[in-house]
């Protein structure tokens, strides 16, 4: 999210420039030219205004009054750019009714962040493109550089990856904020604060000042969160192989795009939040919007293909943890040995046990069984099969674990079926049909 | 765990009566014969005394000292049943030299649970027999049960499960504890805590009161909880079929007996808690006793085999949810369809797309598709694999699981070789080497 006023003229600017020579992105920085890979019009608005707006506040005594409606409108151009400018017009998550869009429009750009359709194109690439070198504000390329150093150098606008705004240049709320967006910014971050305040109770600088210039500076710094700590910070539930990562801090400062893991994976999803105990402002205003007949048609995603998404997620992790353990020497590594060789074996003093056709060494294991010496020694040299599976005792998971770390060998043809060839040879009684 | 004093002796003399007439456990409880049900001696030891000794402590003052000697001797029968009876004897879990054992078959007898041999056969019933008719203090009998029920009622011999118990046949320290228990927990149990008392500060009443009948009171309590709240309260990390139990706060009561679930799964691993900041200090005392030279072979299972019962359990519990969760048509019940019919019914309208083979339905999405209407559309009638997994864009898993809800149908004979054919018969340009 962000960039100045002037992001969006600037690059028409630039791609003159790109015809003639190289653009000044695709040179290396260096101690002569790096102050041409700054964009100074963005370090003014972004930098240089609030640091004077901290220096005048030194001389602006700041009234009760101003103070809090300099958070109410924090708040009021923080959701026009969260329910505004992200969840209706870059994800058209819901839909919004003419008088709404108008508020969103006017607020979220008192948050001094670009049109919406400058933003709204620029976030669409980030979704599609993420982590990528088409990513235009990729975390990829540092903390730094996702939060604010991408407006702060120049951008190579052949870089950022295309996307489909048709439905936004349909959009006549949307265009006309694009086409009017000097005069509506200006009014909407500065002096539409300043004439509440001025014409309520007499506190013109303290308005400009204050729910001015070092609300804007709030407002967009807590906004850019949503591009660096939203991707950097916390949790993936859903999908780890992108940045985007779920925390209630980044929730808490970006009035509940912190869910940002959820939203990457849903982002058509008007919510970012879905359980009800999480921080979710801009969910919250969007379903009250909805009761109001403000807005409609609120897209979600199916909880069981939500489900689904934390479930594969969980599996992977567990595979990972499960690929690093040791299971034993697999079956078709060992040797197959004859059911007589391994009876012979065992007679001459070596501690084997079969079990489900396969041979088990348990020497070292002997002294240690829980059921005790005696026990696991009548087994030897025997189909234990029966007995470990509840014949004598029904051993548990890990006592199953553990014997598969013994396996020697595999009996040829299988353990069941020797023993009752062996049985036959013997003229024992078996219960097996004799033909 | 637990027993009073007389259950070693007492069932004995129960044998010789099952001999002449069925056992009164046989019997249906009624009003009249409710009384024979019950196992009056161990309703004296484990219920009348205590509250003899809460209402004679009425009358006694407490010191200060007596309190502090209570605690300390409490710490140290309780340690007895946990480090002694049950990890060291129950289990073999460890090795311990003469001087140790002595000290934990004295202090273990203080607690007034029966002989080390009678619990640590009963014990091993339990962990053989868990959760069935042959455990003696199953929980599927009643939390009340599992906890003092077992002993308060007459309990069947003929019930409980057998067990191995060569080992503690062959132990010295067993036997005489055994053969001379009356008089070891007589003085263990009461007057023992008294002579320090009454020697050392002059309490003698205090001594016997507090930390002798009050202070058996609560080890006995607390280590009944193992039978009872071990297997009713808290998680199965390791193994959710039978009824063990993790949770701090039993572990708190009983000295770190509370890690149950993992005791069960491994018994003969000498920690029941494995984490260093739970709280197990029965483990601890063994590990110092290590270090002094008194205890020794101190088992330990492999952290692999830990963690591969962890993965498995929680393999469990993620399969479970799967069940739950609609993954779309299963491939093998959908239709098989000629690419020519797919083609053609694309044709007259219907919005389908192949993917990977499969034929897909998206009329619903189209409009939800978060790519825009445009972008879907150009898949309709297509093979579109290519362009869903990365040709236009590389989806997210999201956006294969909702894919896999809208199949319809199977192409027959896979989809690449139906889009390779068709190229050949229309002539067109395919990466394809004709033969
Ligand atoms: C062959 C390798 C064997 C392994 C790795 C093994 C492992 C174990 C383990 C880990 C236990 C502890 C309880 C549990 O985790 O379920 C156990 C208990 C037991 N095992 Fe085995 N066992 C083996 C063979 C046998 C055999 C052959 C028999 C019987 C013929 C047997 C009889 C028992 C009994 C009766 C117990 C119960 C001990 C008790 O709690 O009183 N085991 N075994
Ligand atoms: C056939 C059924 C389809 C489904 C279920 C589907 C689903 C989705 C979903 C859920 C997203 C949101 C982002 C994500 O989760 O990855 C998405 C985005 C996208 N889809 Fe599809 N899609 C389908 C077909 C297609 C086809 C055929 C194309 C291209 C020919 C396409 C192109 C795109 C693009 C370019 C985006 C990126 C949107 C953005 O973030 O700007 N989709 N699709
Ligand atoms: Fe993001
Ligand atoms: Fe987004
Ligand atoms: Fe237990
Ligand atoms: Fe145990």
């Amino acid at each position: 999210m962000g960039a100045s006023s002037a992001s969006a003229s600037h690059s028409k600017s630039s791609r003159k420039v790109v015809s003639e020579k190289p653009h000044i992105t695709e040179l290396p920085i260096t101690w002569t030219n790096w102050w041409k890979h700054v964009d100074w019009l963005n370090v003014y608005f972004i930098i240089m205004i609030p640091i004077m707006g901290c220096y005048w506040a030194w001389f602006t005594p700041l009234q009760t009054k101003t103070a809090i409606w300099s958070v109410i409108y924090y708040f009021n151009t923080g959701i026009g750019i969260t329910a505004g400018y992200h969840r209706l017009w870059a994800h058209t998550s819901y839909s919004a009714t003419l008088p709404l869009k108008i508020y969103l429009a006017a607020v979220g750009a008192g948050a001094v962040e670009g049109s919406i359709r400058w933003w709204a194109r620029g976030h669409r690439a980030h979704h599609r493109y993420t982590d990528t070198d088409k990513d235009p504000y990729s975390v990829r390329k540092g903390l730094l550089y996702s939060h604010i150093g991408w407006m702060v150098m120049k951008q190579n606008p052949k870089r950022i990856g295309r996307t489909d705004i048709t439905d936004l240049n349909e959009d006549p709320v949307v265009l006309w904020q694009h086409k009017h967006y000097i005069p509506v910014v200006t009014f909407m971050s500065l002096i539409f604060p300043m004439l509440v305040a001025g014409l309520g109770w007499g506190d013109w600088k303290g308005g400009f000042i204050y729910a001015g210039i070092l609300r804007i500076f709030f407002v967009q710094q807590a906004t850019f969160c949503v591009n660096s700590l939203a991707h950097w910070l916390g949790d993936q539930p859903f999908d780890d192989r992108n940045s985007p990562r779920d925390h209630v801090l980044t929730a808490l400062v970006t009035l509940g795009e912190g869910y940002h893991n959820f939203h990457h994976e849903f982002p058509s999803d008007y919510r970012n939040a879905i359980e009800w105990f999480q921080y979710d402002p801009t969910k919250w205003s969007i379903w009250v919007w909805k009761q109001l007949g403000l807005a409609y048609d609120l897209k979600q995603f199916k909880s069981n293909e939500i489900e689904k998404g934390r479930l594969q997620q969980m599996q992977k992790k567990l595979d990972r943890v499960r690929a690093k353990l040791d299971w034993g020497i697999p079956l078709e590594q060992l040797p197959v040995i004859e059911f007589e060789d391994f009876q012979e074996q065992a007679r001459n003093g070596k501690a084997l046990i079969a079990v489900a056709g396969v041979i088990h060494d348990v020497s070292d294991f002997i002294k240690d069984h829980p059921g005790g010496r005696a026990i696991i020694n009548s087994g030897i040299g025997k189909d234990a099969t029966a007995m470990f599976n509840g014949g004598v005792y029904n051993h548990s998971n890990a006592a199953h674990n553990l014997l598969s770390t013994m396996r020697v060998g595999v009996i040829r043809g299988g353990c069941e079926v020797e023993i009752w060839k062996q049985a036959q040879r013997e003229n024992k009684d078996i219960s097996f049909v004799n033909d």
